[in-house]
Formats: structure tokens, C-alpha cells, sequence
């Protein structure tokens, strides 16, 4: 199927949608923040990152000059106004301000730590049974890769899935807004991108273990196995509408869970 | 509140969390289109445009070449596979695929006329009471401002708002998606800018007509007053987390409804 030309019978009406942009382009603009250990891509629309890129090395996790007690959740002033999550937002709102990039993660340096504080590394998690449960042993997990890995890199986001409603068998997206006004999105689920690898001599040699995970933003049954959560690297493309791995070679790639244990201890 | 500068730390640990986008860069991408009459942005999340933007003029509007019979709908191929809306995503889903470039907009060829039929461009609207009814009246309105303006720009697009949830007191985002798996998200909500200029001699006297609406996508009544849709541009801009008319000199904007009778005959 060609593209349908019509350039020369818009010409002879002289017609330039395009020249609206001496206006302001309207975006959307991906709010793309560099935070050295982690890069951030805010969403206007959902007062949420779309995705948070973390690396972690055996070092890095090893070295302890930051201290949480010392970090304090802060709005990210380089968002514009209108479009920023507030603190405001979160307040009484029943859900944890959630890291995405976790804290421990930049325990390396107080900066560092403080800068995993900005609410563009932040969304509302269900606490109890979630982001202090069984969310925060899967980081724990993910910590404990770069024993077996020398550079661990992690994406981390929100979703926004659809459920089938029962009652009229459609899929439906159903999702909280908090804030007064609603402000702030609250995520159906989470993922996480994990992409390890080891250095070697010859880059013939050169593989990739990678695993993606997807788990509801709800209380998750301890016992429950960390394998139930992982998916297909295409299936978290088609619900995140990212692009992932796009560039590294199928062959490359190895299976992180046949390397290593994927379970919570 | 200054930035939390900590790129000498992040560089002691050799952290490069960037590095991974030698694997591509996951996006998100915005799928810009121009098609001349008009230009669209594509969001590969809720295969729905975010937006599209026509020009129209009295003179586009009175030439007729094309006819709508000579039209079908098509699937976007410039979309890569995995992001792209279907029309077996349509397919017995009970919603019209609504143009946001109205067909009706692009009679002066049949080119112009054929891409406005790119499922880019679509959107599920409810058929009966708006898609076939006052949405189309509102569309006949747009082209009829071309009687008092030379120059017309309309941005259109789809919305996802939250309502009160009566029950829990909650603000909720709910939509239906369609498909089989499920592709396609059904909006909650459309928009209109609509940005009227004319000719003037003297660039001081320049003056830009606006207004904005949003709508449900839901039957209305044809007679609900227009202007009960008329909306403020920052809460547009809000509820897109679109810059709309950013770089516009707040004083060479009139209100369009009050230069024109904003009402659907
Ligand atoms: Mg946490
Ligand atoms: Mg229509």
C-alpha cells in the first residue's frame, strides 16, 4: 500500500496547517531529565514518568555516603506548572509516594539519593502489601543481580492496562486520579526492564541477559513467584508503546531467569 | 529550589545508565505525519491520534473533486505493525471510526479526501446522537467559520478524563478498549482549538480568533448550546498536557464566541 500523495493538490489550494506552529508546537514533550545514575521521560498527560532508566554496578551498591533519612520528596521544578505533580497530590491520598528508581539504588552518594526523591522518579503505589512489600523485594532482587552481573541497567514505569468488566465483557482501563483538582495518575501495574551483562574479551562473544516483569499495583502474596510476573519483552512493547531492545540482536540475548533464580529469597 | 547536582559522584562510580540506548531508544516516539491538508501526531499507547491539525480556507472549501464514495478506510502503515490501529480493532466494536480531519474538510481532490481516511486520523466515536449527529453539526459550524475568516486552523484530538466516582467519592479514568486482543482505546472525551485569522495590513493590528471545546463521546442533544462546551485554553492544555498557543501574545487573542454566533443553527 503506497502513501497517498496529495502534495500538489494541496499546493494549488495553498493550504499550511503547519504554519500554526509559529504559535508554540503543542508537543507532546517528553520531559527527559538527566540524573547521572538515572534518566528520566515524564508523562504531561499522567503526572507520571513514562519510564525511568537506573544503572547499578557491584561498586555503586557498594560505596554508602547517602542516607535516606537525609532525602526529602521534592516537586520537579523543571516541569512546567501546569503539567507537574504536586506534593499536594499525594497528600491523604491512600497511596505511597512509590520510587521508581529506589532510593537504596543510590545509596553512593547523598545527591545522588536525593535526586531519586523528585517526583518525576515518583508514582502512587499501593503501600502495604506493594511498594513495602513485595515491590521492594523484587528491588531487592534486582540488587542482588550485580553479584552474578557487573552492570545491571533497569527500567522501571508505570501502566495502564485494561480488564475485562464481567458484567458486559468488555475491556476496560480503569484507573484513579488523585489530587484536588485530579492531578496524578495511579498505575494499574508496573514494569520493570532488567538488562545485565558481564564484560568480555571478544565482543563476538557478547550476550545480554534480559527479563521484564509487569505486576499489579495491589497487594502481592509473598509466596507468590517472581516468575508469574514475567512477560514476553514484546508483550510490555505492545502495552507500554515503547520501542525495546529494538536494536540488540535476538541472538544476543539470554534469558536472565535461566541464569539465575528468579524468586524473592 | 536548586537542581541536585550530582554528576561528580555518579562519575566516581562510573555509572552511564544511557549507555543502554545502544539497544535503541525505547521512545516514547510521536508518529508525525503530514499530509498537507492536515498533520497528525500519533500515540502508540492508545493507538489513537493525540492530535491532528487541518487548515481550511474559503477557497479549499468551494473547490469539489473528491467524494467520499471513492474513499476507503486504511490502516497506517507507516506505524510499525505492533502499535497500529486495525480496522478488525473496529470491527463490530458498536463505535464509528470518527475522522478528527473531517472527510468533508478535503473535497477540493480526492487524494486529500482518501487520507483522511488513515485510521491515524480515526478515532471510536458513538455513532448515533454524536458521531452522525452533533458532532457532525459542530464540524459543518468549523467550516462555516471560513465564511468570516480567510484562514482557519483546527487541532483535534481525543481526550481521557477522570469523573467522580458516585460510590467512592473518587476521581476515575474509565475507557473501553477495543479489539481482539484488546488495541484500540475508546476516548471519554473530544477536542476542538479552533485558531480564525485574517489578512491585515498592519502586523500590529494582527488578531487571532480562538476558541475551544470538549465534548463526550456520547449521545447529545441537538439542543445543548454550543458554548456549553466551550472550555478555557489552559484547561485544555491541562487535560491534553498540551502547549497550545504558547508562544501567542495573550493580547492578539479575541475570543472567537464573541466575534461569531457559536451555536450549531
Ligand atoms: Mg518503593
Ligand atoms: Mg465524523
Amino acid at each position: 500500500l503506497k502513501d497517498i500523495n496529495n502534495v500538489e493538490d494541496a499546493k494549488l489550494v495553498k493550504l499550511n496547517p503547519k504554519e500554526m506552529f509559529k504559535y508554540g508546537f503543542p508537543g507532546p514533550m517528553h520531559d527527559f531529565e538527566d540524573r547521572y545514575q538515572y534518566v528520566s521521560c515524564y508523562n504531561r498527560q499522567t503526572r507520571n514518568p513514562y519510564w525511568v532508566l537506573e544503572h547499578i554496578t557491584p561498586e555503586s551498591l557498594k560505596m554508602r555516603n547517602g542516607d535516606r533519612k537525609g532525602s526529602f520528596f521534592r516537586e520537579d521544578e523543571n516541569i512546567p506548572e501546569m503539567f507537574r505533580a504536586k506534593l499536594q497530590d499525594y497528600f491523604r491520598s491512600g497511596y505511597d509516594r512509590g520510587h521508581q528508581v529506589p532510593a537504596a539504588d543510590a545509596k553512593f552518594s547523598q545527591n545522588s539519593m536525593d535526586s531519586t526523591f523528585y517526583l518525576t522518579n515518583i508514582s502512587p503505589q499501593v503501600g502495604q502489601g506493594f511498594n513495602r512489600d513485595y515491590w521492594a523485594h523484587f528491588e531487592y532482587f534486582c540488587r542482588g543481580l550485580t553479584k552474578k552481573y557487573n552492570n545491571v541497567k533497569i527500567m522501571t514505569g508505570p501502566l495502564y492496562l485494561p480488564k475485562k468488566d464481567e458484567k458486559d465483557g468488555k475491556f476496560k482501563v480503569i484507573y484513579e486520579v488523585i489530587g484536588n483538582p485530579p492531578n496524578v495518575a495511579v498505575p494499574t501495574h508496573f514494569f520493570k526492564l532488567v538488562v545485565a551483562e558481564n564484560p568480555t574479551e571478544n565482543p563476538k562473544e557478547e550476550k545480554v541477559s534480559v527479563a521484564a516483569f509487569v505486576m499489579p499495583n495491589a497487594p502481592i502474596s509473598n509466596e507468590t513467584p517472581l516468575t508469574d510476573f514475567e512477560v514476553p519483552i514484546n508483550a510490555l512493547e505492545r502495552s507500554t508503546g515503547l520501542e525495546l531492545l529494538s536494536k540488540l540482536p535476538k541472538n544476543k540475548i539470554t534469558p536472565l531467569c535461566k541464569e539465575v533464580k528468579c524468586q524473592l529469597v
